[in-house]
Parts: structure tokens; sequence; C-alpha cells
């Protein structure tokens, strides 16, 4: 027998190619560019440690037993508070990636429209194409009539086809995969498309605040707080093996995650949420971030200073103000999918573009993550991959 | 705006009523046998606190960091090992809750069958609902060749109708909502009739080490290995605030799983899932185990005495052997949904048998939790309602 013909078919359901590397080879052994790790040595592990005895003393076995679906108050409280929004309008979540997830799943039906910027992140195309939602991806253009006109040409061809754009996902700064962030025309571009044509908009924003350079953004959801419902994620400014997140959305929206998350996990972890809320709320989350940035931003400029240095003619990359990757064009009629064996038999990993573009494009193209590794592997790292890409 | 319009139809979603009363009422403020919890005083703190700061040592900043979808090797070698199954085999979940839904989203399309004994757990049934499965209940019967016929003519009406079974939902050891545990020969039967009828069985077993008398039998899944997939939880024999449980399946449909993961979670919470590991395999889990059989059989006792002494005539319930419930049944032509907010005002809450049945049936019925409770509670809160139900 075996579970082929039981099966629904889950042709839809895609690997992750990172994590297909992950499968083949040990991170920790070779050159990764590949992955969105932070890097272990931002996680406070004395603090953790000091908070984790501190729940345990001030919450008892309320700190172990089953809670509220919504997430524990003290965790809701915290959020709102942190980023000034009614905590009617919190509900946490057991990893930011549950968050698209659950959006998915509550909103889209088989053959639905979601836009996406091209490239976007994987982990949320993964999830759109197991709900069988038609992804239409919007590549950036740094004119914004031309970017607008994009939009609106998929936004008209989608309602000549008789069908309904349910939410745009974006990923508003510092994006994954290209580390570029949208300006606020564009984002105000964006959220009047959406009032226009009548649509949700999922604001992914992981790495919001991992800003380096430049003046922070408003957020999509404080231009239009109705439509745009906003995910966060402690995995990259507190540490992600908690695996918890946040959305913000309009009571009636989270009102349809609660019921879903009923039964789909009936609540978060509950000590991890206790022992991000004193994090929180300590300030220690903020003493630690400080940190981060400091680290990360360091990470970025040696990247950005070793390609400039190392590689060969041709190559260009973004310059992210933020976050933990960029992203990297070599010419045309380059596969890095192709190379990504010869790199890998080498022992440097990247992740090609191409997995990243929801039609399959952007062959030539890769993302670089600059948070995981040492400056010195970084170093090597560059130094490998330039060398590699000169000879091929 | 607001959601209605964009969300897809969501009627399939339905509310918990048991959740629905924790947000009417603080279940420590009344006498509460509805819930499924544990009784906090079985979680070890002083023990949990010191294997955190162990682990911390330990794994570092591994302990923090995003980790294999599969679970931490450490965690799924040590499920391996304490249920005699290869590793290839143990996936660990984000709760076991998840991982009824997980099996649901990569079986069960729309308008496929899924048997279920009838009272079943409601939770599962929430998750068959949400993906629109066709769920057919059976109910208990103590005849062998009854309850065989009742499936076999589900089995038959199924497939005249042309539809598929995927799978059937069972809970064999200390059922929730009855109490109840089914025998060897019944085991057999069902496993049997997988095999001529071409169905899986998701066998959840939350409950299974928790036995208070009589002897162990034999998991569905060790009867027919390929075909069952198995579902535990560390939520009653650890602690619920971890959500984790694990799935024992053929690597097939853990592989589907697999990929299913990546784009529901990524990866199940890191640093509680070497708690659990290190826990389990110091021999803790085992001794604290022991503590919480010796108190939930001595509640089990009380609750059974109390109900013999006070309940009036006409009501019946089950002798669990196991677990951390009884069922109820009153006379014909009670309501319990309807007499629920008489009870809840007077200060004593159950959940009502309704709500377990696929088919609405049951109504004459309710499910009394007897782990949550102190002794006293559990003293007070059966007078109380025998007392309410004599009046009514």
């Amino acid at each position: 027998m075996h579970s082929e013909k039981f099966s629904k078919d889950v042709s839809s359901f895609f690997r992750s190619p990172v994590r297909e590397i992950f499968k083949r080879v040990d991170l920790n052994a070779i050159y990764s560019f590949a992955g969105g790790y932070p890097s272990a040595d931002t996680f406070p592990l004395e603090a953790i440690r000091e908070t984790m005895s501190e729940v345990i003393d001030k919450y008892r076995g309320k700190a172990f037993q089953y809670g509220a679906t919504q997430g524990v108050p003290e965790l809701r409280d915290a959020i709102s508070q942190r980023y000034g929004v009614p905590v009617e309008r919190v509900q946490i979540t057991s990893s930011s990636q549950q968050g698209i997830d659950v959006c998915t799943r509550i909103l889209v039906d088989p053959g639905d429209v979601v836009l996406t910027s091209s490239p976007s992140y994987l982990g949320a195309l993964q999830s759109f194409r197991s709900y069988r939602a038609d992804i239409r991806g919007v590549a950036h253009s740094s004119d914004i009539q031309a970017f607008q006109d994009a939009y609106v040409a998929i936004l008209e061809q989608v309602k000549a086809e008789g069908k309904q754009v349910k939410f745009l996902y974006m990923i508003p700064d510092f994006q994954n995969p290209s580390g570029e962030s949208l300006t606020l025309q564009e984002r105000q571009m964006l959220v009047e498309l959406a009032d226009r044509y009548d649509f949700l908009i999922v604001e992914d924003s992981p790495y919001r605040e991992l800003r380096y350079e430049g003046e922070h953004l408003p957020t999509m959801y404080s231009l239009s707080p109705d439509r745009v419902i906003h995910l966060g994620s402690f995995s990259k400014i507190f540490a992600p093996g908690f695996r918890l997140g946040w959305a913000i959305a309009h009571p009636d929206i989270l009102d349809k995650i609660y019921v879903c998350k009923q039964s789909l996990d009936l609540c978060p972890p509950i000590f991890d949420q206790y022992v991000a809320a004193e994090f929180l709320k300590s300030g220690k989350l903020d003493e630690n971030l400080a940190k981060s940035i400091e680290l990360y931003k360091g990470k970025r400029d040696l990247l950005l200073d070793l390609l400039e240095e190392f590689m060969p003619e041709g190559v260009s990359w973004t310059h992210p103000e933020g976050g933990l990757f960029l992203f990297l064009t070599m010419p045309e009629g380059f596969d890095a999918v192709k190379f990504y064996d010869t790199a890998l038999d080498a022992g440097v990993a990247y992740v090609a573009g191409e997995f990243f573009h929801p039609d399959g494009s952007g062959k030539n193209t890769m993302r670089m993550n600059f948070s995981f590794m040492t400056r010195e592997k970084i170093t090597e790292g560059v130094k490998l991959l330039a060398s590699l890409l000169k000879d091929c």
C-alpha cells in the first residue's frame, strides 16, 4: 500500500530548496550564504536563562499549562504597547510563517489570485501554492509610474478573467530576497490601489527593526489599518528557536484567524510567550537588538566591500539598508541553479534567485545572506564564490 | 470594508464551545469539569528549571536557532527509543493538534470521508470540518459483531456513493470524551477493516500512558505499522505549554507531512524540543509520570465515588481505566446544552456531549474532566452539579 493512493494530490506542496540544502550539508562546515539564519552570537544566553527562571517564579504552573488561543495577555499587551496598536488587534502566532499560512488558509480558495512582488519570500510562495492560489508576481521598478502601471495591468487582467485578488503579499522593509525596501510613495500607491481594486494587503515585517542606515518609514498597516494584516516575528530580533510571531489586523480578520488556530494548534507555546513578554517589557530585547544591529551592519558593510573588491565584471548587487540579505545579478545566460552543484562541491552555498520568482524567471540571480556567518567566513566565502564565478 | 467580502467561506471553521467557555469565565473561579487541562500540580517546576539551564549549557546558541523541519535529532531519537520505532518514522509536531490538522491537510480533499467514533474529540472534528471532510461517526457497541457490522454498513454505503474513506480517526486508549478504551479484539477488527476497505487509521494517543488500572494493550500502530499514523503528545505526560507532540508513520507519509510543515511553520520550537529530549532521556519524565498517575487515579476514584453518592437516579457514567475524562448520560429528554447556562450561573462547568457527536446526537450527555481541579473542588463541584440536576 503506502501513502500514494490515500493522499490527495499534494503536488502543490513543494520542497524548499533551502531546506533541501540543509539536508545535504552541515551549514557550519561550509561557507553558507544560503538560509536566513540570524547569527547565534546575537542570542543573549545569560539574559534568557535569567528571564526563564524569573518566568518560572512569577507564573509557576501557569507557564506550562494550556493558554488562550489569541496568545497570553502579557505578550499581547507588550506587542500592543511596543507598536502602538490596540490589544484587540493583536494575535500571537506560532511563528510568522504560521501567520502567512493562516492568512492564506482563511482567505484563499483554489484559483484565487495572490499578488506578490517578484522575487518574493519562498516560504510564502510555498504556502500560497499549497492552497492552490494563482500567484501573480510584479517586478519592482524604480519609476513609480511604471511600477503602478505594472500593478494596474495585472489587476485589470485579473478583473477581465473574472477572478478575485484576495491579497497582495509584501515585505516593504529589506525584502527577502532582494534586500530592497519600498519608498513611502510606493507604500502609499499600493495602499491606494488596494482601496481602488478592493483587496487586502499582507505586510510581512520580520526584518523591519534591523535598519542599518536611512530613516524608518511608516508601515503599510499604519497607512491603512483596516485593509492591512501586519505580520511580525521574534525570529530576527530575539531568537527564531521560540517560533513566535504576531499578526496585527482588524478584529474581524483576527476572529477568523482565532477560529482557524483552534483547529490548527489550540494556542502558541506558553512558556516561550511569557519569556518573550518579559524580555520585551524589561527592555532587554531593545538592548540586544541594538547589539544585533551593530553586528549586522558591520557584516553588511564587509560583504559590500568584498563584492566590490572580488566579484568579476558583469555582476551587480543590491545595497540593502537593513535586514539579512542582498541579491546578486549575474550576466544574462548564467544559470544559478546549474552552478549550484559546482559551488556546493567547492564548499560555498547560496540560494538561486529563480526559486523566489513566481514565474521561474531570475535564473541569473542569487540571494546572499550576511547575518549567519562570522566575518572571517564571509571573507573567505566571497573570495571562493568570486573565483568560481570567474572560472565559469 | 472589513473582512467578510475578502474571506472565503469559513463557515466550515467552527468555534470550540470549550474555548468559548474559557472566554466567558475564569476556570479557577468556578468548579470546572470542562476543558482537558492537566493539573498544574503535575508540572515539575524545579526539574524543568534545572533542565532548561542544562540545555542552555549544552546546546548554547543552537537551542535558539532555526532547526530541522522533522524536529531536532535528539528528541526524535528519544521518541524512537522510548516507543521502539525507527527514527526515520518519527516527526515532531508543534502540538498533537497540529498532527491531526496536518494529517487532514495532506490526505483530505473536500467531500472525502473521515470515519470517527461517535462521540469523538472536538478539536479533531473541528479540523476535519475546516477541510470540508464528510465526517461519518460510528457509535461504540460492546458486541463486537454489531460494532463491526456498523462499520461495514457505513463503508459499503460510502462505496455505493462513489466516495473515498481517507482515514479512520480513533483514540483507542481512554477516549476523549468517553473515557473508554478499545479492546484488543476491537483494535484488530478495525485494522482488518482498514486492510479490506483500504483506508488509513489516524491513532490519536495523548492519554495512553495515563493508565490507572488494567493491562496496557498494543497500539493500533503496532498492529499495522504501514497503515496507521500514530500521534503522541507531551501535553498530558509532561506539560501542554510546550505544545509538542509527535507523529509516527510510514516514511512516505512523513515525507508529505515534512513538505507541508515547511510552509506551515518551518520547524517546531527548538528550545522546548531540547528540554523535552533531556527530560525523556534523563528519566525525569517517567518519574514525573508516575506521580501524575497516582494523583489522577485518586481523583478518578474520588469522582466515581461522588457520582455514586450524589447523582440522582437515571444518571449513568463510564468507568475509565485511565485518561482525564468520564462521560455522563442523563435521562432521555435532558438537554445538556440548554442546562449549561443554569450550571454556569451556579458556578459549575462541563462540556455538553452533543458537541462531540458528528451528527449532533447525544443531547443528554456531558463530559467531565477529573484532572484539573483539586480534590476539594471536585467534591464541591459534584455536589453542586448533582443538586442542580435534581432540581431540573
